[in-house]
């Protein structure tokens, strides 16, 4: 083990970065406060720079240290990718850019072992629910059609382009306001849309129930 | 394995399929844009109808390779149903005829062996689910009949026929929207319909969850 | 065994019970409609007291049959109820009595052994979760009691009264409508209010998730 | 065991501190309805000052009895600080104290075993919990804070600042008035913030249903 390795990996470094995400964290948090950035702003900004700039040093001694191993770890290049973000420049949509800034703070999940095993857990379960997603996505797909065929023409703000209808029927899968803002206002023009609806929520709930199920049914087998 | 057979079920013809079906559910997505028909119409109809063809073809192929055994299988049922709406001829009410055309999509369940599986496995689970499911639908109608002689006359909108009311019944069994659209207005005329409105959610939302229970006891088990 | 509880037990007198509670079903629902009751209503209304008069006889001689036996079964003391339901004079609060006629549909259950398991499976689940409905409902009465002294001045249509404040907060226990209707027009008079529905959110949530996982565990088990 | 702790530990001493706690449940739920207040309210608030004064008493006993034991039991601190509670001066802030006053009615849980073994399975239940609602926090917080930059200045009421935001989000975890509140409002002036949304949905709806599944595995196996 190199001199490198055993500083990017001493637990003073790794102590010390921990800490530098926390501090990071709540800088970035208090940069959405115009009062504190009335006050503060050049020095949070300042703070905000030399803490990326510690980040960017240390990754690219990890790099270095680990070379070709670095882009084998995910964690590593989940790293340098939010890292990287903060460094670009912030031209353009500069709003977006400097929103995704923010997602450094994940780096929380990196330097914090039972959090990366929960993430860890979390993005298991997703290949075992491709299946039953792809058929969901279908099924949403083959309604958001039909819906903007039948009912674009009269409820043009849900359902008068694909992109509108698969909005609204994910609101139907959450349940949220499908009685009130939807399937009421279109039953004085379409008198048996009622029944695409229901059909949909109860296929659709079936469908995501399920899903939720399987993977129950497979956290309990491992 | 007649010559018909082996062509009908040769990996390429099976390939061929599967992506016409890809293609026809991204032509049959972008028929509901406008703009898009407006300046590519006709080609996509063609295109939609040439597709066609060749699904009539070899559904009639695959008849023919297996005869009766075609109508054993409900997956080349599924297939003829889906396939044969799309004949049908577009008078009368066109826009829904015109709709249903897009069901064709969900033959990708048919092509696709897992979404197979999955959706067997979905159709599979109803049987075990009848029992409560019929006492649901008992429960919804009971109720559906008394909140129509006791709210239909204050709440016509809501309550004012059997099919409102059980549309209604279905919105809170859904939890949505009950309080401030349907029992806070009637708590004026009806101040004690809460109890009506409470029993309902308490008996049908631990129902409901009781079938998710058996699903899931089910699964386990198998 | 006697005459009379053969004639009461035998599959022929089952049958027709079973098939007259279902006409009757039809026919409570029928006579909610305006213009059915219009052209058929002395119909209806003859049948549904000829339907009435068979129940009592064959409740009248389950009763002579059985005996003492007859009141240690459930379900026959909840025919005896249902049916009772129907005799009374619909005078006073006409509208409630002739809504609770309907409940005579429920006698279905009592006869499909398959919806009567169900049921017993159903009300067999209740004993189990006695302690945790207790425990919620001491939560929902202390947060009511506060936010009615609380809350109960400013926004009396909602936290007027305690009577208020439970259905309100039931309101939020099912996740409906809380943030719109309840939570943000109270910020503006009450800027910390949120630490209160959102402890009590998480709290009752929490509670119920739990009285859930109850259930599921038991059904396991069993 | 001396005459003391045999006191405080009879069944009589126990059954009667019961009761005291129920009949001051129900008098602090009168005290919440004016009228009754000004009927009854002298006699009322008496009542409660005695019952107070009797907690007071028999929680000294209890201290005096165990001493240092009486600290080990958290359950004879949770009857301290709700009766403490009762003891602060009603100056100040005087409405939140006198609403904290109801706490008191909490004690059920300390005098009733089933309650009590359901509270230390419920709190038993959290640290197991601990890493994934952690998690659950972060992408709150980092959501939030893009949230506050993004959406800020376009919709001040409900992403003007971090706070606001966080409640925000909290709403569309429970997927509460989402799209008819938040999302649709926002797709006239940010047509692609239904991705941040959306996203936000799925990420944390399933970090929440893992929750559950966590709970629900480590109650099967317990
Ligand atoms: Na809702
Ligand atoms: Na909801």
């Amino acid at each position: 083990m190199s001199a490198l390795t055993r500083l990017v990996e001493h637990p003073v470094t790794e102590r010390v970065v921990l800490a530098l995400v926390i501090v990071n964290a709540i800088t970035l948090g208090l940069e959405t406060s115009p009062s504190v950035m009335a006050r503060f702003g050049p020095a949070l900004v300042a703070l905000d720079q030399a803490i990326l700039a510690v980040f960017v040093v240390e990754l690219a001694l990890r790099l270095v240290a680990r070379r070709a191993a670095f882009f084998r770890d995910p964690w590593s290049v989940f790293d340098l990718v939010v890292v990287g973000i903060a460094l670009l420049p912030a031209s353009g949509p500069f709003q977006v850019v400097r929103a995704l800034r923010v997602l450094r703070v994940f780096r929380l999940i990196t330097r914090i072992p039972s959090l990366r095993r929960v993430v860890g857990a979390l993005v298991g379960a997703l290949p075992g629910m491709s299946s039953i997603v792809l058929l969901l996505l279908l099924v949403l797909y083959v309604f958001a059609v039909m819906a903007t065929q039948l009912f674009g023409a009269d409820m043009p703000d849900r359902f008068g382009t694909l992109g509108l209808s698969l909005l609204t029927l994910f609101q139907l899968v959450t349940l949220d306001g499908w009685s009130g803002e939807v399937v009421r206002p279109l039953l004085e023009t379409h008198p048996y849309s009622w029944i695409f609806f229901i059909l949909f929520i109860l296929v659709s709930s079936f469908t995501v129930f399920n899903l939720f199920i399987g993977v129950v049914v497979n956290a309990m087998q491992a």
